[in-house]
């Protein structure tokens, strides 16, 4: 009798007796009904598993509703069959490629003779609820590789897609009506399951991503457990999109872009301004550190390259220019170059650490379609600096590091997480080095109490690292400075010191930076303040406005005394009522707006308008205020 | 009888009549032994002319002691034969190219079996002096071309030269003693007039300057008219060499060059500190006149570099790189990017001028050979701007650029000259437009009081241009800032704002830079003060010593009370005594040198040694002097 029992133990450890060929959906049946309604998808000794599917051996199971992280997986891999069935009953010629979970949701790249317009989006939506209300059962089947062939006898991407799995792995499809599609799963047990998606675009996509390949239509969508879920889900999309920095970018008139360099920002006033007040921050911030700002050259040799092994591992996100016979490259990276200035002296450990920073413009191709407005790019300017330590410097320079990243990062209100990532199965180096270095980071995080997480294994091949990752206003998280070790760069570059005992030994290299790249980093904090930049960063900072032609020389008075106290100040003179000029410039998100008549002439003050506050101050005590808000790089 | 005679008329207008076939030389004599005596050239109807010349027809004539401009240079000239002469008597192997006249002396490329060595110049020179003392007349003849070939029958060098001369061409040869020259002269008569000269260096040099040819071995030398001015010169040279700013940069640790990246200069902390200084002065005094910095990319495609012509003029120059199937160029110049930035927007005359402006950091191609640390290099930065101006704004803005220019120049000390160039045969554009626009750049410069050189037709094919020498503190000249007018990149870019009355009009560009090259002006600035900057420029502003280790508190008090007035101070802690840290800080240069001991402790005072003066002051006193001449930026 036993032997056609299992044995099945719930996630609280207590342990149950079922017929053998049991299903999860039968499991929770007998615990309750409310349970086997909610639940999706469950998982059977660790494996994602459908609820009907039948359990033959004794087994460690869970169960999954919408609401978690596994059910929200199925739900998304659910409706992208969801669309294929849509489109293939519209388009009856379509074939299908693949059809993944991405972040929100899903996409399926498909092939057929129809052009996809926005509008079909719509069309085809209405056609997966119908097929959601149609309750169809989703059923998993397992075929035998020609029982596959035969069924997709028709569709030369599946027939691919099937040849590509490995000889002896089970070969499963999914049916729901008279749909049917090669798939792993796991899936949703029916179609009215998924109730909480919308359609989001289209594209084109190489099939398998290779541009000698035909190109198939992608129709990209997002998925959600509730209708509360997708409706946070799109005002969050509204808020970004409110926020979006290539709009606000243009809006504000801080940077363009142009066909004729791809993926390289051109900098407008307003916005060279900001970057140069983030460049003068951070100079003025390391200097008191006794940082040394150095400055090298934009290309290099190839020899270089191949020494410091970017020409072996990053050569195709390189530019290169022939010179004489000789091949240069453009720097994707400072170090090369630090490490010439290093060995261009001999070295005591008396001189050490040194702390060599380079705004350094680099250059790293990207393809046409990663391009992001400034948050991805071709070329950018990082802050970047390389410490060159002896060992025992090591806990002293990374917390020095962890200082100036936390001073900067509170200046803009970003809050942040730490990640300590360790040695790699494919390290380089010694040992014991690399043990006493993560005992080093751990030390240094926990003396400065910072809580982290460890990511085992996930260092660089050089060395372990610290990754800081910033949250902005909107919850989004970016990874921005970064502080590594590098064990590697010291031997390929051959660099020494003479130590205490006279002898000659290897520096430990920290690569380090801050904003990380000051153009991303820029696009971050345009979506993060949402164009109302703290005054200190603002373009400008006060706009004056006259109510009358009577009152120029008082504008012209009050214009020289703040631009005397080194405030950026300009005049709106053009031809329009001083509504509009008020309305105009808070569109330009100008923080102060002076609006200057006949009162505020004889009496000396200036009216004040800011923060949807009205006051009027006498100039002088204005202009203190200010000063004291640029200073202290006050929060807006 | 007439036609036996023949009129000469002096430079003062005066004419006499003599034998037809008279030379300078008897007509020197004939005014005076003296004259004759120190004639060394002259002029027949303004073409320079051997003395020793019959002369046949009527002539106004000239004549030419040493210390002329046109004696020195054919005494320059009659040098490089001397020198061949040596040489062919030294190496009768010897065969000759070509040995002009250069600044302060000659050169002569040679072809032969031995291979020269320093020590050979002395023994050349030598030879050269015996010759001088030889007195050999130096003989003009006409020759045939013919008899030239079979003189020079066994020299391929020189029947290459001879083949050169256009047919119809008189083909001359000039005979001092057992050696002849292919030559045009005039010479002096006799060699004992070349007494004051020195050989100074070997070099190699291809044949016709083109590198599939042979390589000759080419000897440099000086000549001068008297001992005195040769004296003068080495001198000079010493003084230039005590100011060299390679050496300085090396010394002063500024700077340094890699082999992996030829002519691109490697700012060391302390060379970028002066950098980052004169950024930041000239981007405030611009900010103060309303000019808007940008930032373009290094890169940009193929197409833009034909639009703007500088493919088909500079790709020579040019650094290029290859993009998926696109072809980029690394920017020479900065303009084409503005052009980009002005068509951004559409423009009212309401909006002009624009004055936009880039610390551009820009790539021009250089052979090694030409490369002259940062003199000559092959990446620089430009402190560029172009201003988009209507018309009628030309004077105004050409005054306010010449204003910041004054301004600079006068900050450093520079005393500058100023050409204006003009209208050259291959002008492009309107007329009127030319004719207004050198009537505005002479009217603003008459204005202005300047006095000023006008080089006619000199002016670039776009447009008339005002350049300024600068005069160093060893008088020697750099041309460096430029205010340039372009009719042509508005065309070529099709830029246009709206006039006053709706019209869609071309505006006019000025490009201008101050500094011209900030790494070019930055090694004029060097060998200019010598190392011994302005404080405002000085890396290190004050350093510390204390008498003993007793000392420490204080100093690390001083310290911080001059940080804090953002002073860049440094600490001497080394384990080495008083007298040498004072002397290594007078080699460093640095301006402030502050000993600090018991005395200075209790008194809250610091002992200065600044200008080799040395007195006591109070700390506070001593904090609020340095910060006023940093402000004021006043001359060392």
């Amino acid at each position: 009798m036993s032997n056609q029992q299992v044995t099945i133990q719930f996630p609280n450890g207590e342990q149950k007796r079922f017929a053998k060929g049991v299903t999860l959906t039968d499991i929770a049946k007998a615990i309750s009904p409310s349970l086997a309604k909610k639940s999706i998808v469950g998982s059977v000794n660790t494996t994602a598993t459908d609820l009907t599917r039948p359990i033959l051996v004794d087994a460690e199971i869970s169960l999954y509703d919408a609401m978690s992280e596994q059910g929200l997986q199925v739900i998304r891999h659910s409706t992208a069959h969801l669309l294929a069935q849509a489109v293939k009953r519209l388009y009856p010629d379509a074939k299908f490629g693949v059809g993944p979970v991405i972040e929100n949701g899903f996409y399926y790249d498909i092939e057929m003779a129809h052009t996809l317009v926005p509008e079909d989006l719509t069309i085809i939506e209405r056609e997966m609820k119908k097929i959601a209300n149609e309750n169809l059962a989703i059923i998993r089947k397992e075929v035998s590789r020609e029982e596959a062939q035969q069924l997709f006898a028709h569709d030369a991407l599946k027939l691919e897609l099937l040849e590509a799995i490995p000889a002896g792995e089970l070969v499963t499809v999914y049916e729901q009506g008279e749909f049917t599609d090669l798939c792993r799963g796991p899936h949703v047990p029916s179609t009215n399951k998924i109730q909480h998606f919308k359609l989001m675009n289209i594209s084109g996509a190489y099939w398998r991503g290779d541009s000698s390949n035909q190109m198939l239509q992608r129709i990209y969508g997002v998925a959600f457990a509730t209708k509360e879920q997708m409706q946070d889900y799109f005002i969050f999309l509204e808020e970004a999109e409110k926020r979006n920095h290539r709009k606000l970018g243009k809006e504000l008139e801080l940077f363009m872009f142009s066909e004729e360099a791809p993926g390289m920002p051109f900098y407008l006033a307003n916005g060279q301004i900001i970057r140069n007040e983030l460049e003068s921050f951070l100079r003025q911030l390391q200097a008191k550190y006794d940082y040394q700002e150095v400055r090298t050259p934009l290309m290099m040799n190839q020899r270089l390259w191949e020494q410091s092994g970017h020409w072996q591992h990053y050569k195709e996100n390189m530019y290169f220019t022939q010179v004489d016979e000789q091949k240069f490259a453009l720097k994707p990276m400072n170090c090369p170059g630090h490490m010439l200035i290093y060995k261009n002296d001999l070295h005591s450990y008396r001189d050490l650490p040194i702390r060599m920073a380079e705004f350094g413009q680099v250059h790293r191709h990207e393809f046409s379609g990663a391009l992001n407005g400034l948050l991805r790019v071709c070329t950018f300017c990082q802050d970047d600096a390389h410490i060159f330590a002896t060992p025992e410097q090591i806990e002293d320079e990374i917390a020095l590091a962890l200082k100036i990243i936390d001073h900067v990062y509170k200046v803009f209100g970003f809050e942040y997480e730490i990640e300590l990532s360790t040695r790699p199965d494919d390290y380089m180096g010694e040992l014991a080095l690399w043990e006493q270095a993560e005992k080093a980071l751990e030390n240094v995080l926990k003396r400065l109490g910072f809580s982290f997480k460890v990511n085992e294994g996930d260092g660089a091949f050089y060395g372990p690292k610290i990754d800081i990752h910033i949250r902005d206003a909107i919850k989004r998280s970016h990874q921005c400075a970064t502080v590594q070790l590098d064990f590697q760069m010291p031997e390929k570059f051959d660099l020494t010191y003479i130590n205490a005992d006279n002898e000659k030994v290897r520096p430990v290299i920290i690569h380090r930076a801050v904003f990380g790249s000051i153009d991303r980093f820029l696009g971050i904090l345009i979506e993060h303040f949402s164009g109302v930049f703290p005054l200190w960063l603002a373009p400008k900072q006060v706009q004056l406005i006259g109510v009358s032609e009577a009152h120029q020389p008082y504008i012209k008075e009050v214009q020289k005394a703040l631009q005397e106290a080194n405030i950026r100040v300009t005049i709106d003179n053009r031809n329009e009522k001083l509504g509009r000029k008020v309305r105009d410039a808070q569109l330009q998100k100008i923080p102060y707006i002076l609006v200057l008549g006949e009162q505020e002439q004889q009496q000396q003050t200036v009216s004040v308008r800011a923060h949807n506050k009205l006051q009027t101050l006498p100039l002088q005590q204005f202009i203190e205020q200010v000063q004291q808000e640029i200073v202290e790089k006050q929060l807006p």
